[in-house]
């Protein structure tokens, strides 16, 4: 079974989606999900404290700079905005897939285990996650 | 097929299950695991030279170290633990997923690749790491 | 069903291999892959502007530089050559395995992703990239 999930970002965040995800599966097997994108990621994090959330935010911010910041000013591909290679290194260093056993119609995440949506954009776009059980 | 691997840590650092895997898989499929927590992470990596280890952990460190570092100031969830809010990030670089082809009953792993529970928190921790196949 | 593909590589740099995907899928299914190596990784990113895979490289050589730049002092793990250890590191960062959904014979990418194998060591190597659908 496939399915496909569109989720509007307003900016660089995570977008929580792991309801929508429970709408979708039933009996037991492993879902896979995979992000249609190179500016985006999946990411499987802490639901509980939402500085967690911030801090993550920071820290690849830090990591990985605005094309205006000095330390990136050996970046070539700037043409799509500062935000965009940036971007394109947090896609590569974090998921594009995510696979969680379904057992009962239900995922098996642990208890502090959310699924988001990790934008990497400045500007809002609609996302594409693809779903196979 | 699902089961579950408990895998008990105490500290910081990369526990080999390899051999627990081969005692579960049989005939030809893939092997998915997925680790049910948000501060430890599976690892394929070396098993040849522990140096390998050791010095994936310091760099580790030096990309996220613990709270009390200066460069670590501008962190707000602090309140479970210098080493939580570091786990949280080294969870999100590091993969929650594995999927190793099986064949004969065995993991096609590569001659020197063996797989591993990375913990990323001081204290002792029971971890379960969710098998589909 | 189970395949092997076979990507010669000249030293650091990603090697799209897409179109070789193309040919061995058909139908509807998830394509797996699973590299069988510690020192390269595969990666899904942009096919459209090569300069993102310039940038790409310079951010992984800054982000585990060899183990000749004084900021790697700190390796044990150097007999096999400055650029091993770091190579280690990026495969720990980046993707050992993809997972992508198969419809009507054809990968369902969004519209810029291409599927590369990112080489982490200076000399040739001959990688295999395990798959299974």
């Amino acid at each position: 079974m496939q399915f496909e999930i569109e989720i509007a970002t307003r900016g660089q965040g995570l977008y929580e989606f792991t309801e929508q995800l429970h709408d979708r599966v039933s009996g037991e097997g492993l879902l896979t999900l995979f992000v249609r994108h190179t500016s985006c990621s999946l990411l499987i994090q802490e639901n509980a404290d939402p500085d967690v959330q911030t801090d993550l935010l920071a820290f690849f911010a830090r990591l990985a700079p605005p094309a205006t910041d000095s330390r990136m000013r050996y970046l070539r591909h700037v043409s799509e905005g500062p935000d965009d290679m940036p971007a394109h290194i947090k896609a590569a260093l974090l998921p594009v897939n995510l696979a969680i056993p379904v057992r009962d119609g239900r995922l098996r995440l642990g208890r502090w285990q959310g699924v988001y949506l990790f934008e990497h954009r400045d500007a809002p776009h609609r996302r594409r996650v693809a779903g196979h059980m």
